[in-house]
């Protein structure tokens, strides 16, 4: 009877993955995701990539470049089975045109042309105006920028979450597209990336062996917060696909919340254990506010672990109770700090259970090996 | 042949402002301003009106009505020939709705309603983009705010200047209209609210009598300054206008330039001469950079006076070189400060020539008066 339980849940949650999935933005469900035939799932991480920046210089231009021989090195070492793009994927606040959506579609790229699938959220750069450099109004002037023949489409006012989104599910979503991202429910607006995927089982076909959920951790357009419009969104969802807890839960979004900096190493101090990591040079720069998504995630064994990004001087793992938070690894040339780049792994083995996490870099090393769970 | 000069110059500069009325908006060139028939202009300056604060609690739109009594006392009691809406009609970072000229139609009503001509520049807060209050977040959540039924047009980016300028214009500007305010030329963008109105003489029909130059002193969607090209656009139309500096000229915009600072009597001490005023308690909030716009008004001695809000806590003049630094007086109920609301009246008259100024409060007492020309 259990067993039923559980069948008629999971079956319930697919149908409900496809609703997810279906999202505002069209009418095609993605594939589903799977287990690779060895019965593992590698995801690499890629955070803070920040492409357009000074784009009228030549140093931006080139530092794209960069990001993208990053990203290239780590999925040609790793070869994962799914990337997650950790918000930051570009610099609005550094590109003077009205549509941001080439350089996300360039970010996404080195995932399409490899056929990696891939979900994407929001940080705090995405959805930014354009901040204007004081010297465009010096004697040199505004240098030539992708302006519409109408001044008035020429206020670079950043382009909305949902445009960003819409724009990269109808180009690569669906049933045929690598995109598994999604815009979220419209009642946890403004917040946009807020969505969750399940990844099935090589062992019992129709059953999902992990689900990742992904949310939007505000900044740029509006706070940087988790609301508590998605802290119950979240309790919601995962109680309904995962009610007693069998199914391992991995958790991803953009700005870390305010218990990573209860957990951290002293700034700028040697990481030592339980903490793993080999980056510890800035404070942690934390949400605004905690509006009740730790204590959720805290509550609910089947979490292990939290992902993010936004601070590049930061790569390590330190232990919360009994799930894992995790730092990303700064894998853009673009935005702040001149660490070498990377990318942080992690791989979910169903039989036997584990998660374990790495972090790969682009001159082809490894370091800072973790069992999460 | 100096006065030919003087009269060929005169309909050049007729025709050019018609052309500047022109703008980017519509075809209809707005009725020209004329000094009344006693030879006098009186204009009133609205500063600060900071319409649309707030409007999902009570106080936002009862402070709106409190607006809109002190511009009714103040026209009631002055009945002047033109008002200069001075920037920041609406805190548009308060504004939760996609679009905020219904605002700023509301700004302008009382000159409109009482058949008065008026201009507006833009202040700093007139095309912010929607600050979300951090309270949204919480278990309260968003209250009832006007989102169209598509999420993407409802992330309150700001209406952008032009599409709050060409709302007016094409409202209330024309031949028929009362609006005098303009899109200024494309090539000082992103700076909007830049044209020249002239006004007419009463003793010689065709000349004008004074010239008001109107600029955009940023802010908001871009830096607080007045650009390189501000500066040299104003010196080709002062130099074809008003070559020989026989026509008075007033100029207006929102943020105090840096000289403001520089003649500012010590903040929170009494004003005393040669600055007149009555209110002096917050130091000056200049622009955040100057590109030579006070050094071409100050080697102008047709330039008599300049006029500027932005500073709640201020309603000086002081002299800088050969000309007038004024604030106005603050005059709306929106924005900071408690100070009694009011507005500075200037008043030109042709002969004998003369700039005056005073300061009309709601209450409908004057003070501060002061001879500027």
């Amino acid at each position: 009877m259990r067993r039923l339980q559980y069948r008629l849940a999971a079956t319930l949650a697919a149908l409900l993955a496809g609703v997810l999935a279906f999202g505002a933005a069209g009418n095609r469900s993605p594939a589903p995701l799977r287990l690779s035939p060895d019965g593992r799932f590698k995801v690499a991480l890629f955070a803070d990539l920040h492409y357009g920046e000074n784009a009228w210089t030549d140093w931006g231009p080139a530092q794209d470049a960069g990001s993208d021989r990053v990203m290239a090195a780590v999925l040609d070492a790793e070869k994962p089975d799914f990337v997650v793009y950790l918000g930051d994927l570009v610099t609005a606040n550094n590109v003077p045109i009205p549509n941001a959506t080439l350089y996300w579609d360039r970010a996404t790229s080195p995932a399409r042309r490899r056929g990696i699938p891939w979900a994407t959220v929001f940080g705090n750069h995405d959805d930014m105006a354009f901040e204007w450099p004081m010297e465009w109004f010096s004697p040199d002037g505004v240098p030539p920028v992708h302006c519409p023949p109408s001044v008035s489409d020429c206020s670079f006012r950043g382009t909305p979450r949902v445009d960003l989104m819409m724009a990269e599910v109808d180009r690569d979503g669906g049933e045929q597209g690598l995109s598994r991202s999604s815009v979220g429910p419209e009642k946890l607006w403004p917040g946009v990336s807020n969505y969750v995927l399940q990844v099935l089982s090589r062992e019992k076909e129709q059953d999902p062996a992990l689900l990742m959920y992904f949310l939007d951790s505000g900044g740029g357009s509006y706070p940087e917060v988790i609301s508590d419009a998605q802290v119950r969104w979240f309790q919601t969802q995962s109680q309904f696909l995962n009610p007693d807890g069998r199914i391992p839960e991995l958790v991803f979004w953009h700005i870390p919340s305010t218990a990573y900096a209860k957990v951290a190493p002293r700034a700028k101090s040697k990481i030592r254990r339980p903490c793993v990591g080999s980056l510890n040079r800035e404070g942690v720069a934390p949400q605004q506010a905690e509006w009740g998504m730790m204590d959720s995630l805290a509550n609910r064994p089947s979490v292990k672990a939290i992902f993010v990004g936004h601070n590049h001087g930061l790569d390590w793992c330190c232990p919360y109770d009994k799930l894992w938070l995790c730092f990303a690894r700064h894998t853009g040339h673009g935005g702040y700090g001149g660490w070498p780049r990377g990318s942080r792994i992690v791989e979910m083995s169903e039989n036997p259970f584990s998660v374990e996490s790495w972090i790969r870099m682009e001159n082809g090393t490894t370091h800072s090996h973790i069992v999460l769970g």
